[in-house]
């Protein structure tokens, strides 16, 4: 026998229920060999996008054939599809509604099916929890081995949304948007070295980034470069611009959290838009 | 070597302190070879009924052999057992305080030994953690293929209680309650479809369902269904009649929570016994 | 094939981001074998002593040759070290920043050696997530049975502070701290039965236990021993004295939380130092 195949569990059903304990509890009867491993089911409830950068940054580094299994699922019940997304490295099993979108983007050979091979499904299929009736099931059997053709037709019209991306106002100006604030109080904005290279650069322009009251004007490399209560930025783990603090919640001290917007104004532009 | 040995846990230690942790390092010391699986460990603290569903919800879907830990422990220290239940395919191991109640009614074949064996405990045996010291290597020594009787001598006046059940008030109105409000806000009742045939059959009666000010008159058959807002009622994952509302927290449009009245009234009767 | 090799983790990441996912795929990426076990997720955000206290406590209870994975690191892209400790049973691998303190006083052969060794690392690394750039790497690794040697040279310069101990005031008082108050609200203090001899003898002096507004004259040897709404003190799993309640948060009930002082008053003494 080979290695133990993994399966990874990403969903909004928190840890207070019996929720996630039975969706293993259905993986594990239907392929004892299972690896589970949590990513997180601590995704905001119902919010699609937050459970898409959850699971975005998480799976690339993951063994080959790992089974993703991502279950954010306001529509359970209703004719939106279960799909299977098969990338040269890994299998995703979701509802159809857009919560694999940020995968699609970064992986070039990527097949969705649909999964409608109801013989795999826990009969009797309930209204309200198809992550216990069916997408544990087919994540099961995919950890197993079952062929991904085995459980539908392909299909091309699935759900995907792009993520918000920062837009250039002028020449001197980008509007971006916070994204999450993480468990410190990080906020993670939806700006890369992509999207503002003067930033990043050798040698890179004067800068302010501006989000609520806050205009920063520098970006540091460590946490605990900043002094005690400083608001600065810091280009982190996943590659986005974030507002963060040293050893303190920086979405407390600016006061602002998810979807606030945040600026970048080059060279002296004045703030626009935000009537500052 | 046949497939690994699962032992799941169901405990109230929440997870930000080290109890669920050295509870795993223990199980893995006496059965290296065991795979731990977390039910939940958000039990409300101190809390046996609520521990008594959350197994009772996950425990059937695990394979064969699996050995389940319920610790929800407000009385150790005390006299009160440590017992072993034993049905058709699984072990559970808990402390004799009525945790295990809602199996026994679902399992034809269960047997209760009082686990009385010391020399499967942890030595010197602390009077606050018997989960580490007495429960977790219990359920060790069960997972590594330890017969049952070992343990101890089999009883039957072990601590069972029933879980509430709803009344009929008179031939046209029936008294559930609220049994607890899951993640995502929705009002789980102790109402089923056997309690209340007239809702679910092909041709309902016409019926009203009263909660705090809510009052419903419409089964969903998905959460999506709901108009923004709106409570409804719908068939649950668990055989339960829920109060719901789509992509929102029932429980807080409501304003109830765990231990609220719920009346279903047919053809018209008016509420009765809460003034309305 | 041996028995499987076993992580744990120990970190302040929380459950809400992806970061616990990210690390755990790295891990099974570079040691498909190893077994992740999480200890806590949930040491508060950039609180050394308290990720010291979550790991000491669990620790011992592992299997030998379990590596222990320990990121608390406010201090992330900085110049302190990685390091690993190596004792006679376990490796841990954790920043240089005192997180281990509390195991070495407990091992009486305890290596620790400065993590140079780059190509374990995953490149890029980043200056904000070294949990997944340089310890969960070094830690698959050493799980995998790379020799501690290999990962850079030994060092005796590393930080560690000491836990802080309970004073004597006077012949007849002692003072000590409340090292946290856990998911149950018990508060956990400093004081051991060595600090204390006179309270945990067979014929103990009498005494009074003061903690803010609250005096407490009596041991207890089991929660459910106490009154409703009583506040006592018991000898806690931990080896600590512990203000407990029964069935209730004393930590709510004493308004008083980590850091709170304890004092403990033979025969009669007055309080002192607090104004009592």
């Amino acid at each position: 026998m080979g290695h133990r195949s993994i399966v990874t569990l990403t969903t909004d059903f928190g840890l207070s229920d019996h929720f996630v304990g039975t969706i293993k509890g259905v993986i594990l009867e239907i392929n004892p060999d299972a690896e589970i491993i949590d990513i997180s089911h601590s995704v905001q409830a119902f919010d699609v996008l937050d459970g898409a950068l959850a699971i975005a940054q998480a799976y690339s580094y993951f063994p080959a054939s790992t089974v993703h299994l991502v279950v954010v699922d306001p529509g359970v019940g209703t004719a939106r599809r279960p799909i299977i997304l098969s990338t040269e490295r890994h299998h995703f099993v979701a509802p159809d509604n857009g919560v694999l979108s940020l995968i699609y983007g970064r992986e070039e050979r990527a097949h969705v099916r649909h999964v409608s091979a109801q013989h795999y499904f826990l009969q009797p299929i309930s209204n309200t929890f198809h992550g216990r009736d069916i997408f544990a099931p087919v994540a099961a059997y995919l950890s197993k081995g079952v062929d991904s053709e085995k459980f539908g037709e392909e299909i091309t019209d699935f759900v995907r949304f792009n993520a918000p991306k920062p837009k250039p106002v002028d020449q001197q100006t980008l509007k971006g948007v916070v994204l999450k604030a993480d468990r410190f109080g990080n906020l993670i904005t939806n700006i890369t070295p992509q999207d503002a290279p003067m930033l990043f650069g050798d040698n890179p322009s004067p800068f302010k980034i501006v989000i609520g009251k806050h205009e920063i004007t520098e970006l540091k490399t460590s946490y605990a470069e900043g002094e005690p209560g400083e608001i600065f930025a810091i280009l982190n783990s996943m590659g986005y611009l974030e507002i963060a603090a040293n050893r303190a919640p920086a979405a407390q001290i600016v006061g602002t959290a998810k979807g606030t917007e945040v600026s970048i104004l080059l060279n002296g532009a004045a703030a626009a838009g935000n009537g500052q």
